[in-house]
């Protein structure tokens, strides 16, 4: 009798559970893309499901980019920035949409995202890219890697830049 | 024997998901604040932990106000934003998060959150808010709700700019 009601409880338990379980699996598990997906040079690819993470900041670029850009990150990099962590940790992923900015149609104050032109992500590793501050770069345009010559200049100027804030430039939002 | 290893399981699970269920108490239960912090007429409360909602879009607003905002919802209306569902179903909760913009430390081209300035707030509840189109609307500085006045403008605004959207601005970003 108590290993029935034990087996229940088990049950519901898991059934309860089974959703967070998935979550876990695609929130931060493999990339979604195969290896022609992955940045030269570093071979990092576009989180699954990255779009579920949490907003670190949104910024915006003037012409001649003009864009409206807005930084995500993975739970590791949420926690580092909350605790004010730096170096960032392993695992830390931060992802940066950006879109053409456009017009409102009901303000004429302001703007909003048009079409999407890059996505950008950074994968800690401490070991793997040790020989650029730890961070692998890839930069995306329709889900496809840009070319060697672009991610050449990723950690130049991350270095260059913000070498002091583990090579990030985006802050926690307020 | 039997019993003791499923009560072990159970245990196990247990510990596993105890992060899931404290998130679904946490992500989209009762509000943080006390009846103090709930918006005149409306009623609407800040939502606890609504930094961690998922990004619907950013924008950016001119001078004179000069703010970058970021509009972030729930999954009730992450859900309805995929499906192209109008009117939003009751449960959702949009949150506008907006800081006044400040120039890039690292980029001459780049603007970035300053300080935070309002705290927007929308909940549909279709029966509850039926007099201004099944919305409920809260406007909050330092976590405080902003004056009776200023609620009065909210659905004003809305129904003359966004009705056929179901009085919401905000467009997912591609």
């Amino acid at each position: 009798m108590m290993a029935v009601t034990v087996a229940v409880l088990l049950i519901v338990v898991l059934l309860v559970c089974v959703p967070y379980l998935v979550s876990i699996a695609l929130a931060e598990g493999p990339a979604q893309g195969s290896a022609a997906d992955a940045s030269p040079i570093f071979g990092v690819t576009v989180p699954r499901d990255y779009k579920r993470w949490e907003l670190i900041a949104p910024a915006e670029e003037a012409a001649p980019l003009d864009e409206l850009r807005a930084v995500i990150g993975n739970q590791t990099a949420v926690d580092a920035y909350q605790a004010g962590q730096f170096p960032f940790p392993d695992g830390t992923i931060l992802v940066k949409r950006a879109w053409k900015r456009k017009q409102s149609p009901e303000f004429g104050s302001a703007t909003i995202p048009g079409a999407a032109t890059t996505v950008q992500v950074m994968v800690k590793d401490s070991r793997k890219y040790a020989a650029t501050g730890g961070w692998g770069f890839g930069r995306f345009v329709n889900g496809k890697p840009v070319d060697e010559a672009q991610h050449r200049t990723c950690f130049a100027c991350h270095e260059a830049r913000a070498k002091s804030r583990d090579y990030v430039f985006t802050r926690l939002a307020p």
